[in-house]
């Protein structure tokens, strides 16, 4: 029985004739529409997800949808048939991307519901009226304004920085005794006592509308990209979201180089200039955007891993790096960004988040604040994959974690063909099972010039599930195939021929390779299985495992389980959160009892120092394979390479 | 009936014998020992005081020496006869000016008999052990300081700088995990509550002997000049004191001309920095008489008008200058020194003093405290002779000041003539009534260059008595005598001839000269007399005239009243205590006590706009005369006029 299969791509709808049973991919094919499939048509790829529109199909594969894909129509081309007149969406490639709820995109960010600027930020915005001074009244400008603060608002003691006190006669008498007053709370709030002081932030001429945006800014501090979010404090919104490379890269790529580099003379300047220039360099995008200038922003709050906090206070790293491991501050006071060198308003507070210990910081907190591990029923395992590969354990009544030493392969470093998630960079790669032919996508759509984190996370499962790779990490040099060659480094497979890349040299993965990337995967699977062994929680009972980091985003879920990076659970056990760090940053930004709750988590978290701990490095040893020693921790693994 | 007096002079005895009723001054001449007479043997300038130290005279007047001065034998030579054989001790003339308590020196500094640096200093130097980390105590640097705060001492809440913490990690290393801290526990003490913040001020490896000098700093910042108290807060000794003109003399002689200079652009930087140069410089100077760095300084106090006090934090002050006269800030909060820009240690506290008014500062407070006034049960009356001429009246009841602006001419402006007190200026006059030829003494002793203020109240004092002035500070022409003639500003008066001045020109005082400074001494006394009269107080009810200012400290009190400057008072009811200010700086500094003491005097004293009082112009009208248009109230004045 034929069926006609009408396909719209582009708004050109194409409409061909097939018998039933035909493969949406063949049906696709007789139209003249490429739909890609870099897997080889084994439904590993989901490159080839279409949407049905109208009319009816069989999957005969949904592993890769989640049901809400399934119930908004999608289904892969190369494991669909045709069963009637059916209409087809053909999206653009990205766009099946961030649909795909398989692809656990980022949510938007939402305003927390019970937001409350009057009630819950310690930042306010208040109008003052004074009377003028007189012959008879002889109260000098500073008393009268505190008078004024006294009686209009309540507030007995109102301190204000040199700086400030420096202008207030001319904006008193610039506004006709008629002002507006940034005031910082949190002193009163938090320590519920009226008599603590309040601190004056900023003081105008005249009454600035009350509902106007009063600007806070929410910053993490990564070792490889800063992220800050510019958030209008009165309404809760994040307005601006910009991110930018640490400008710290150029003195290296990871927290140990840069603290060897901090030792050195000047160092320690040259990285607090580097990192202050990216900050100031984001403050001024953000508020371009919203036509405001940094000196508008009256309150941040930073994560970042300790050595970047560290760093940025210009305090010396060097204790973090040598046993015992100790920083010099976990949670530090809070400052202004005059002291801090931050181009926001000189006084705006600059509130440096908590951390645990030298290895788990302020964004490992900030990251279980945004995430709610800490308030879970449930046990949760939250992730970051990077080059510490933090972990945290965890519900409402206990937390523990950890940090291993993965060292920074994922991002590109230690691996010959390596680089960092930017331009030119193999993001995703698909193996085809029979040919061993690649197909990979390039960040910004060029050349290639080298292979990111998550690349190698799909290389390296793509290659172990085609053969290419054994449980041990060799190179099958068996293979009859010319990608599959001796190399300088052992074995190795070539992802891109010299004629497709941008320097004209092979893309290869070499076996030097693979084993820098087994031992950072080993780390991290070690380091959460032996936390949970630590505390008697089988990883059965985890509940959810929430990745989060920048990277996190883009890793593929199933892909990084293959190589077992990741515990092998339900895809919908996992959620990939983005950047929890700087959302973290954000919630203590808006609301102070957010900012309590994240100095409990800190106090919470009971640090694990794998170092120190014989059982760390058998699972570590037990990990080094793909995906592991022991198969039956891997059982969906197993089914994929009986495929 | 022939008597022996021997004369005693350096150590040489020479005798003569001299019939009864021998003036002492004759007999010395017999002697060959030549006695100054100035005032032409008189008995004004006390320039002829000796020692009886036997043997029987009599005293024809004792009208310039006080009973204490009598009883330890002293006489004038020009108003002594010889009644039997006698021993005079003729001192040097030096001596005479320290040790007749008619001078009334400044009392050398004592240290409060109740200061006990444990309870009573807000800065306390303590040590600390600490645990040293390990891999199982991972507790941050911080934190570890922290909890030995607390364990150790009790201290609850330690906050530090940035720039601190930048080095505590060094530091306990360096010491080993012992380590000495200098904390500020002014918050705690002040409020009383415990959980109020301890500044942490310094921290040093190892153990810092605990009875080794902690340095301190009182301030006082003159228009003119700027003084230094160096303390050792441990002993509360006063270790250094140390003086210079304030930088910002260069751009203008008084407060006025200031404001209007810090108004211009860059203007208030450019003083601002002046006076950080003269304290640094000062700072310097101290430090090196003690053998330590302003970087040991921990703690400063500082006092001044309320002029100077803008000028050194760069606050705007030019609504001090304007109707309602109204400044920014009388009492500014404590701030680092860093903020102020002083090069002592860059966390010590900088606490600039309360002061009232614009025209009534900090260093009018602090005098208050020093001279005890605010706890005095009789009526007091202190006066700050200078520029502002502040008056301050009351008792431990109650206080009331204002001050008048009696112009610099007391400090040498507007005298064509007249300079500050300094190398070559002529500080005392004297002239003989026969000749009308003036005796001065030049600070420094060489070639005279102009006159300071002491030196014009003396000049003005004895020209009026000779009557080359009179009432009405007419120079007399009539009189026979080259040295009084018509000169370009009207008549005026030779005080040196241009042989002996340094410039080769003659040294003068003029109609308009006297115009000013009778403009000035009106101001003053008729500040302190409306004052008085507001409140319902009469003169004669005041216990003690205090004369604050180490300008004070040099007017001689009998020339004062003469001209009507001082109220016409029994000697023994004035005290000169010299630099008030800075003495009050001193007990703030030690004494938290004091320090609130100060607080509370700001507060209680009332201040009287004397601009916006019709009686005060009837009054300084009034005063414009020598000594004034009541003779009655000049009793001694009378009388010195009739001998």
């Amino acid at each position: 029985m034929e069926h006609s299969v009408t396909f719209t791509l582009d708004d050109k709808p194409v409409t061909v004739s097939v018998p039933t049973n035909t493969l949406l991919a063949d049906a696709a094919h007789l139209a003249g529409i490429d739909i890609g499939q870099p897997c080889g048509g084994q439904g590993r790829c989901v490159r080839c997800a279409v949407q049905v529109t109208g009319g009816t199909v069989r999957r005969r594969s949904t592993l890769r949808l989640s049901p809400a894909d399934v119930e908004q129509g999608y289904a892969l081309a190369c494991q669909t048939v045709v069963e009637g007149d059916v209409s087809i969406y053909v999206p653009p490639q990205e766009k099946i991307e961030r649909r795909l709820t398989t692809d656990r995109v980022v949510a938007e960010i939402t305003v927390p519901e019970d937001y409350e600027y009057s009630q819950v930020q310690t930042v306010r915005r208040i109008h003052l009226e004074l009377t003028p001074p007189s012959m008879d009244d002889q109260t000098d400008d500073w008393s009268r304004l505190q008078i004024a603060f006294r009686l209009q608002h309540r507030f007995e003691n109102v301190t204000c920085s040199l700086p400030l006190l420096q202008k207030i006669g001319d904006v008193l008498r610039d506004g006709e005794w008629n002002v507006t007053a940034v005031v910082d709370l949190a002193n009163i709030i938090q320590s519920g006592e009226s008599n603590h002081h309040i601190q004056l932030i900023d003081l105008q001429p005249g009454h600035v509308d009350e509902y106007s945006p009063l600007w806070g800014a929410a910053i993490d501090i990564g070792t490889t990209t800063v992220s800050l979010w510019l958030v209008d404090l009165v309404t809760g919104q994040v307005r601006a979201q910009v991110a930018e490379y640490n400008g710290q890269i150029a003195r290296g790529e990871d927290v140990i180089s840069r603290i060897i580099y901090a030792s050195k003379d000047g160092g320690i300047q040259d990285l607090r200039q580097h990192v202050l220039d990216t900050m100031n360099n984001l403050l001024d995008m953000a508020c371009k955007r919203v036509k405001a200038t940094p000196q508008d922003v009256v309150k941040l709050t930073i994560a970042g891993n300790s050595t970047m906090i560290h760093l940025l206070l210009g305090i010396p790293a060097g204790s973090i790096r040598m046993s015992p491991f100790i920083t010099t501050v976990n949670h530090p006071p809070v400052m202004t960004a005059r002291e801090v060198g931050l181009k926001a308003n000189p006084e705006a507070s600059v509130d440096c988040l908590p951390g645990v210990a030298s290895y788990v910081g302020a964004d490992i907190t900030a990251g279980v604040l945004s995430s709610g591990v800490d308030v879970a029923e449930d046990v949760i395992l939250f992730l970051d994959v990077g080059t510490n590969g933090e972990t945290v354990l965890g519900n409402r009544d206990w937390l523990v974690t950890c940090a291993c030493s993965a060292g920074p392969a994922f991002e590109g470093a230690g691996v010959v063909n390596g680089m960092r998630a930017t331009t030119g960079a193999i993001e995703e790669v698909w193996i085809n099972s029979d040919t061993l032919e690649p197909t990979y996508r390039v960040i910004g759509g060029g050349k290639p010039r080298g292979i990111c984190g998550s690349g190698l996370i799909s290389l390296l499962a793509e290659a172990f599930l085609t053969g290419i790779l054994d449980k041990g990490g060799n190179v099958n040099l068996l293979a009859n195939n010319s990608r599959v060659r001796e190399g300088t480094h052992g074995g190795e497979y070539v992802v891109a021929w010299g004629a497709e890349s941008e320097s004209g040299e092979d893309i290869v993965i070499s076996r030097v390779d693979v084993d820098n990337l087994l031992r950072a995967k080993a780390a991290i699977y070690a380091g959460f299985t032996v936390l949970a062994a630590t505390v008697g929680i089988p990883l059965e009972s985890v509940s959810k495992v929430l990745v989060g980091g920048s990277f996190g985003k883009y890793i593929n879920v199933e892909k990084a389980v293959q190589i077992g990076l990741l515990p092998d659970m339900p895809w919908e056990q996992f959620d990939f959160l983005g950047n929890t760090s700087v959302k973290g940053a954000y919630y203590a930004l808006l609301d102070w009892r957010k900012r309590e709750q994240l100095a409990g988590i800190a106090k919470r978290m009971t640090y694990i120092e794998l170092s120190a701990d014989n059982s760390f490095y058998d699972a570590f040893t037990s990990a080094l394979f793909l995906p592991h020693t022991d198969l039956h921790k891997f059982p969906s693994v197993v089914e994929a390479l009986k495929k």
